[in-house]
């Protein structure tokens, strides 16, 4: 189904952005006329002009007066995109949490430049609409709700979600789903349900920290797997694990891996989801970055594609609207998975709460979400854009960036020789925050790595801090 | 400290009822006369009045005009208290979850007397001061407070939770507090962070269902020790286990075991601490049902007796004010627990809501709680006394109940030959929800036990449905 919400002006601008990069337009050549883009492309030229002068805006372009649009000299993006991953192909314990406790303590401070923590800015998602719904619900709804939910979650809830999901065109009931304190529960409860303790899980390579705290408390062991930026994991060498027996599941993003941001082709999901069910290991897919695709195309979750039933699908609204209301959800098809996913529900948290999640699901049900989506997938597009512009000014030379269709994160390998722990202490001190890349893989790999987030938009406080750590790295690196 | 909150007619309804119930008042004799009772209680003749006017409303007293008050026909409760419980020795899996799960279906069924789940009624609780303090925050800081809160929970909920803590003598910090998803988080995490897999617990027997299930997802087994419902553990019987060394860490109710109400005195406590320490077992404790007693004082946690600083303390308001709301918390005092609460409480659910959080911290620091508090104890304690009068007049002779002197739950023993899952269903036949008592343990134990919630509060409805479960008692008993 295609997706309305991409304009045709940010269309005629990727094209024109593709062009750049790929050196086919170099730097200081003259772009096509406007009457001439709007006749290629089959748009009107004041939609020609729209597009124009977001590249302008983004440093893409320049205008000069009575001669028309040229290729500015620092439009072309040098960088690379980091190679394949090549972790080691034996299981490991996972043992990141206590280095992410002294991490955290900064993810929250005002004080620094946010680059660090993949949380969307509160002022950039203006969720006042929902928190309307809330203040509502809580001055018209509280006795009814000042109770425990049943075990699943707010039925509305769960048929509103249910009824999004039709949209990628798999027929989720509201009994299949299960809702949560955020994806983090979602899968800490899958992991849970399909692992014991003592058991590998095969995970990408590099991996959201956060999967690798929930599988350390639970007490499993991890095999990384190769992951390409742009492709996802290395299909052969999954074959070779899963023939070996050496796994009990997969946990996978279904979209845009953070930090990665790649995505597998439906091709590709589908052919995991063949081996998969060839071994009979079951896949819990993570999709929280799903909704946010810079593209024409939301891409399709394994559940989707699984004619086996042997996904369970963890997601929530986290990252689109509200950080603050913790509501998750994981979603699986047979019996006895939701069996287990409650009895383990019940037993971590028992229930969120019902005020909560029927505001959320009034909020869903007025409308209105999907024109929030389309707004925040331009804002987070545009911020990648000029966040990867800037570091490739800044950056020393080698350093390599990804170039995600969606999501809000970015991933940099610098210079092998670079180590970004040394990096962060120094940004710090210039009330700079990131992550560095060692925290996403159980092996301590990826120390010359580090994440930058595009959740807080694009204004001249992040510009500065992203060329300010460019800065740091080059001193860093000419050492 | 004493707490003014107790009424002197309400102690003198106690005083009189226990001269009833000991039978050294017994049935159909005169009551000491009005005059009498406040000059050797030293109270005002009024205040005798209103108790001997609660008195008359329980049914302990009736009055003849002219003549004074006597001791009602039906007045002495006749029903002995539970023996001490005689569990087996050794450790033993967890396999109560899926049994529960089909329990808790009924748990939110409104069509049922509510006799089953100890949920508090939102109609009893009438949080709507709450809720309105939440629709405020939601209406006037929700953009500050849509991202994710510091680990361990917004600072002005911890602090008013510390300062609360201040009058059972124990000076807890903020920085002592984590804030979690209910006590059910709470107790999970500390399992998690004290015990592995495989690792055994000593537990009270019976224990609520609800800690057997979270040791059943975390894979651990658990040693039941004989409990008492008046004095609880068996103290010689903990000795020989942790002689044994056969327990990983202890999990105690603070006050008022769920379902046996039973506390443990403050010097009983002080030797169970003294024990612990000496074989270096730490202790989890559930205090859940703390701040719900009926007597002059507040029982005291093991955190403010233990100076070995080796007790994890778990608690919420779920009982009290705010199922609904979901805000438990965990305290505890050593270093390294703390840091590992907070890396567990990251992989399990991240962070809760804060905007929950901060409203709940405005309704505290608004003042009032105490006052609520006054409230539904009194609520609890005369729904309590109600429930065993109505117990004591139609269920089958031999049948042997709890006098709890706090929370809201009541504990029967009924002949042994009866089995209480069969009578569930019987009773669900009749619209009335009631638990089993064989979910109270690991071993299948309390085959012929139930657990009967007095979270409603008293009415005809309520009435009708223990009359009618004791009728079905009956003729169970007389096949």
């Amino acid at each position: 189904m295609r997706d309305h919400s991409h304009f045709r002006y940010e269309e005629v601008a990727t094209f024109i952005t593709g062009l750049v990069d790929s050196g086919t337009l170099p730097p200081g050549s003259r772009a096509p006329s406007l009457r001439d883009i709007s006749r290629q492309r089959q748009i009107s030229v004041s939609t020609a002009l729209q597009a124009y002068r977001l590249l302008e805006d983004r440093g893409v372009l320049e205008a000069r007066p009575q001669s028309g649009h040229y290729v500015a000299k620092r439009a072309a993006i040098r960088l690379e995109a980091p190679a394949i991953s090549k972790p080691p192909s034996k299981a490991t314990p996972v043992a990141v949490s206590a280095m992410l406790l002294k991490l955290q303590q900064y993810s929250t401070d005002p004080r620094l430049v946010p680059l660090g923590w993949a949380f969307p800015s509160a002022e950039l998602l203006a969720a006042g609409r929902l928190d309307r719904f809330l203040a509502r619900a809580a001055r018209t709804k509280g006795v009814g709700h000042n109770t425990y939910t049943v075990p699943k979650g707010d039925l509305r809830l769960r048929q509103e979600i249910a009824r999004r999901a039709l949209r990628w065109g798999q027929a989720l009931s509201p009994e299949d789903i299960v809702i949560t304190c955020g994806c983090t529960e979602a899968v800490t409860l899958a992991l849970n349900i399909v692992a014991q303790p003592g058991d590998t899980i095969a995970i990408e390579s590099p991996t959201y920290f956060g999967l690798l705290r929930s599988l350390e408390v639970l007490g499993l062991k991890v095999i990384e797997l190769p992951t390409d930026a742009r492709s996802g994991i290395d299909l052969s060498a999954l074959k070779r694990v899963l023939e070996r027996g050496s796994v009990k599941a997969c946990l996978f993003s279904s979209s845009f891996n953070n930090p990665l941001g790649c995505t597998m082709s439906n091709a590709k999901k589908l052919k995991v989801l063949t081996l998969l069910a060839r071994y009979r290991v079951p896949l819990i897919e993570d999709d929280i970055f799903g909704d946010i695709y810079f593209g024409p195309q939301r891409p399709t979750p394994f559940i989707a594609l699984d004619r086996g039933g042997n996904t369970i699908y963890c997601s929530s609204f986290s990252k689109t609207i509200a950080p603050g209301y913790r509501i998750g959800w994981m979603a699986m098809k047979t019996e006895m998975q939701k069996q287990r996913a409650l009895e383990r529900k019940l037993a971590f948290t028992l229930s969120g709460p019902p005020l909560l999640q029927a505001a959320f699901a009034d909020f869903l049900s007025s409308g209105g979400y999907d024109n929030h989506l389309r707004r925040i997938r331009r804002v987070f597009e545009d911020t990648v854009d000029r966040m990867i512009r800037a570091i490739d000014r800044s950056f020393p030379t080698g350093t390599k960036v990804t170039r995600p269709a969606g999501s809000f994160v970015l991933w940099l390998e610098l210079p092998k020789s670079m180590r970004t722990r040394v990096l962060f202490d120094q940004a710090l001190e210039h009330g700079i925050c990131f992550v560095p890349g060692d925290v996403f893989s159980a092996n301590g790999r990826f120390g010359h790595c580090l994440r930058l987030s595009c959740g807080h938009g694009w204004d001249a406080r992040i510009e500065k801090g992203v060329l300010k750590l460019g800065e740091l790295a080059c001193a860093a690196a000419a050492r």
